[in-house]
């Protein structure tokens, strides 16, 4: 579904203004969605180059935030949209609130993949970082793809793979809490995984948010605090 | 500062919509101040019965949540706010998100009280963390009050505030690691400890969020994403 041809307004300028604000949020997504990418690489292949490179972008992410919050602000002010045009707004001042907290996460991520590689600490427990890695980084990649289109039944299915991020998080805590037990001279070196686990799961659940955005502005429905059944529900409720 | 008095509108019923969800902000952040205090007090004092309220409190947040934001969307399709009045609403909107986010700590909080509780780990540490909860306790009541006068002096102080609550975190977690390398039989017992000052590390962070919001609606200035020292240029700027 293209917003632009769904909106058509008399005022062409108008239409442009709300494209304009959607395809930028897709330019911050895509930048987040490479900013993962580093971080993650930087990560799994000890590149220290890699994470330097996320740390030093991360205000580009703040920016582009700050910028596009202020052309929504002028839109609500100057426009006074209605309807699903109030709903994209409402829609875009809440996904770039999750796109910058993403790019939060990744550059922490970033900033333990360069304490891991100095302590170069064991990596066996890489592979399932790793495998969490790709799979919230998916579930990005697929939020900012439903949001493209504005596809609701796509955005279900990548709000669905969110608790198997949760699953994967508990795994790799208690394989990092056997780790840590087996040797004490572990722990120093095995809490810094431990938080880049976390940062994962969070990211895990900003992607889901975005799906809820993205189902709000289509269907007008708000579907945040309730279950994926609930929310297929909701949607199939039309 | 009275929102209510600065913003003298023809419309009599505006103004009292304007203040409704002003007020509605206020009773929400003080049932999640609530929250956060019966989480602390599950946690400090072993008392399970609170950690249970907060778990069984924590929809009621989200549904103030839902139903605000509603407020906010209805207010801007058919009042159309401008200037002062729009930034209100904007400030509401972000606000309430960072306040949701709080009750969710506060119910991490509250289940990982439950689950020290049934370990009945060594409460040493305790004193780290109940100092930290106090910290960022007060954090979340003050940006509440500076939110309700819009009073950006003390925004830009509990703003300034978020610092220390880091550097309780880094002290917290220092002395747990040390715990943990003492004895690996300490280590399941005291990752629970380790979140708990992570959630609390973050509702200091979301607390800071609102004053910024505060700034943002009394200065219309942006001040995300800046260190204090330049937010406290932007505000004597004027």
């Amino acid at each position: 579904m293209n917003v632009g041809t769904v909106s058509q307004h008399i005022s062409k300028q108008f239409d442009n203004e709300l494209e304009n604000i959607r395809e930028r949020v897709l330019v911050m997504g895509g930048l987040v969605e490479q900013q993962l990418f580093n971080a993650l690489k930087a990560l799994t292949e000890s590149e220290v180059e890699f994470a330097e490179g996320v740390i030093k972008k991360e205000p580009e992410v703040n920016r582009l935030e700050v910028s596009i919050d202020e052309d929504c602000t002028k839109i609500l002010a100057r426009r006074q949209p209605a309807a699903r045009d109030l709903r994209l707004v409402m829609a875009v001042i809440k996904t770039i609130t999750d796109l910058e907290r993403i790019g939060d996460e990744a550059e922490k991520v970033a900033k333990m993949a360069i304490d891991l590689i100095e302590k170069q600490g064991p990596k066996s427990y890489y592979v399932g970082i790793n495998a969490m890695g790709n799979h919230v980084r998916n579930m990005v990649h697929d939020a900012l793809d439903a949001f493209a289109r504005m596809d609701t039944k796509s955005a279900l299915r990548v709000a669905g793979e969110e608790p198997k991020s949760d699953e994967m998080y508990v795994a790799i805590l208690r394989q990092l809490i056997t780790y840590m037990m087996e040797d004490p001279r572990n722990i120093r070196g095995t809490i810094d995984a431990v938080w880049t686990a976390r940062a994962l799961e969070r990211i895990g659940d900003h992607a889901r948010n975005i799906c809820e955005y993205v189902i709000y502005f289509v269907e007008g429905k708000d579907v945040r605090h309730i279950s994926i059944e609930q929310m297929e529900k909701e949607i199939s409720a039309d």
